[in-house]
This record gives C-alpha cells, structure tokens and sequence, in this order.
C-alpha cells in the first residue's frame, strides 16, 4: 500500500519511516511538502481534521493520504503551548519555555506531548483521526543531543531521559507520535 | 450608514464606537458576536483577510461589515507573540510575558502592536484592508488599571506610560487599533 504523508518537517518523514521498517508493515510513505492551511483552534484533533478535509477538497489527491499535528501541552500554562507548539518553538525556543516554568516545581512541571494523525481513505471519505499522547514533566534545562523540537525539555515519565536523551527506537516505542502512528500502521495494515 | 462589527472581544466595540462616537460620524456600529476561523499565519493581514473572505462566503450577510485582528509583536522575539496574541495571552498572560522578557534591557524591550481592519463593502467585493501600529516598549512590569489584555505592559514610546495608564481618549488617539479604525471610519464616510 502507498500513502502520502503532507508535511514540512522532514524530522517527522524520518520517525514514522523508521517506524514503518520497524514494524515491517508493507506500506510505502511518499512524502509531500506542503504547507496546507491550519486553524486557530484550541483542539489539535479538530486542527488536523480541517486541515485534511480542506486538502481533501482542494487537492482531490487520487491515493490514500495523512497528516500529522503535535503538541505539548504543559498542565500549569494552561496547556500552552498546544496547538502553536511549532510556532512558539520557532520563537522562543526551548530557552522561552525553560523561562516560563523556571519558578515551578514537582508536579507543577507535568507536561502531555500529544500528536493527532487524520487519515482519508479516499476523497471521499471522512478523516479518521488516531491519537497518540505520553505523560512527562518540563526538565530543568535542556539536555541531549537526540530527537527535535521540544524533544530535549521533554523528560520521559518515570524514565528520568528526555526524548533527546534517548534512540530512535526508544523513543518511539513511547512517544506520543509513536503511539498516534502505530494505530495508523496497525489500521491499514 | 450601518455596519457589522464581527468580534467576541466587547473591549474591542467599546473603543471602537467611543472613536466613532468622538469623531462624530453619522456610522452605526452594530455588534455581532461571531466566533468565525481564524488560520494559522505569520502575518495578521492574512489572517483577517481570509477571515473576512470567509464570513463573505459562508453568511453572506447583507450588509458591510468588517473584522478586527491585533497582534503584540515584540521585537527580541522574533514577533512572538504576534498572530496568537489573544491565545498566548489567555495561557501565559502579561506575567508570562515579563518573564520571558526579564533579561531584556533598553533597546530590547522594543514592541509594535499593531491592527489590521478587513472591511468588506458587500459580499461581491473583496476585503479592504487598514493598518494601525504603534511603537512601544515592554514594561518592567504590570502597570495601570485601563485598557484590557497587553496594555498595562505595553509602555507607549516617549509617554512612559503604559496603555493601561491612559485615558481611553489618550490611548485611542494613539494606539494601533485607535490609527486602523480611524482610516475605515474615514474610507467609509
């Protein structure tokens, strides 16, 4: 089976191409950059369903396709950054983030990374949405070399690693955009 | 003649009939509280364009009408928060902000706020769009009672005194919204 993946970040190609080998799914991704538009919206499940109804009607793409939204949710900004979780990134960084929580401890550094995968069958079918979250807190400062993103302020629940700290492979086992992309992989498989 | 004012922010119609009001244009301001989409774009000209496109296109209201957007745009980073102004300020508030800008000194404080008005004369014309901005700096801290979101930080260039300080008269006079809702009321009579 081919499916399109539409997306800009060739960060997030290479996680669910590692992901599709290693489950040894017989599926091919092919890749297209394209900058669709996405809504302001506080719910990235419904950001993402827009956004691959809006290409399903515009671009009538003749194969299966899917997209992919994240965010990073932290319990004491009242979820922020969420659904802008890119654009904030782009910002003022993991070093902005560090700055907001630098005066919260213990429980209040409690964070959920959650990814959103709408998947079209065809034109004309709805968008099927499969979700992936995982539970960490805010690190007290930016450590390893691995992942993107906020990937190197994310410490794993219990893992005491943030998703920087850790491989490929031990990352997606546990990540939110593993546990979204599995489901996808395990539906059309 | 009579317009539509589409908002959900009763602060932004308050100020907006007081300057309709002080200038003393026979214009009818009638408030529609409608929560229409707004993308995910760098540039809030886009934004309130497309937004505008789409009330065109799905109420086709009889009337001219026009939306509103605003956007904090400071300087040190890298326009954040900009497009998601309202959003960031409900998460993180203007105590977040401070935070974020606690090492900035001087020239670093630097801040535009600025308002697009996307006016559309009727459904088969296309949206007109008026710019206000203003230039400022990020206060040491929160200051004034007037005013509502970002103003008691926002530090109006060469006054020393926020937003927040001013009387509405002061502030309208000035401000970003204040300069773009005196080019429509002026285009439209």
């Amino acid at each position: 089976m081919e499916i399109i993946f539409f997306t800009t970040n060739k960060n997030k190609v290479k996680e669910l191409k590692d992901m599709a080998a290693a489950e040894s799914k017989n599926i091919r991704i092919e890749h297209l950059e394209y900058d669709y538009p996405e809504l302001q919206l506080e719910e990235i499940e419904a950001v993402a369903k827009e956004s691959a109804k809006y290409i399903n009607e515009k671009i009538a793409i003749k194969k299966p396709f899917f997209i992919e939204d994240s965010g990073l949710f932290i319990h004491a900004l009242n979820g922020f950054p969420g659904p802008f979780s890119a654009y904030v990134f782009n910002k003022i960084g993991n070093e902005g983030i560090l700055k907001l929580m630098a005066d919260k401890k213990g429980e209040e550094r409690k964070v959920t990374f959650k990814t959103v995968v709408a998947f079209c069958e065809s034109v004309k079918t709805a968008p099927h949405l499969f979700v992936g979250s995982t539970e960490g807190k805010i690190a007290g400062e930016v450590r390893g070399e691995g992942g993107f993103g906020y990937d190197p302020i994310f410490e794993f629940e219990g893992a005491g690693k943030t998703f920087a700290e850790m491989s490929s492979e031990e990352k997606n086992a546990v990540s939110h955009r593993g546990r979204a992309f599995r489901k996808l992989l395990n539906y059309i498989s």
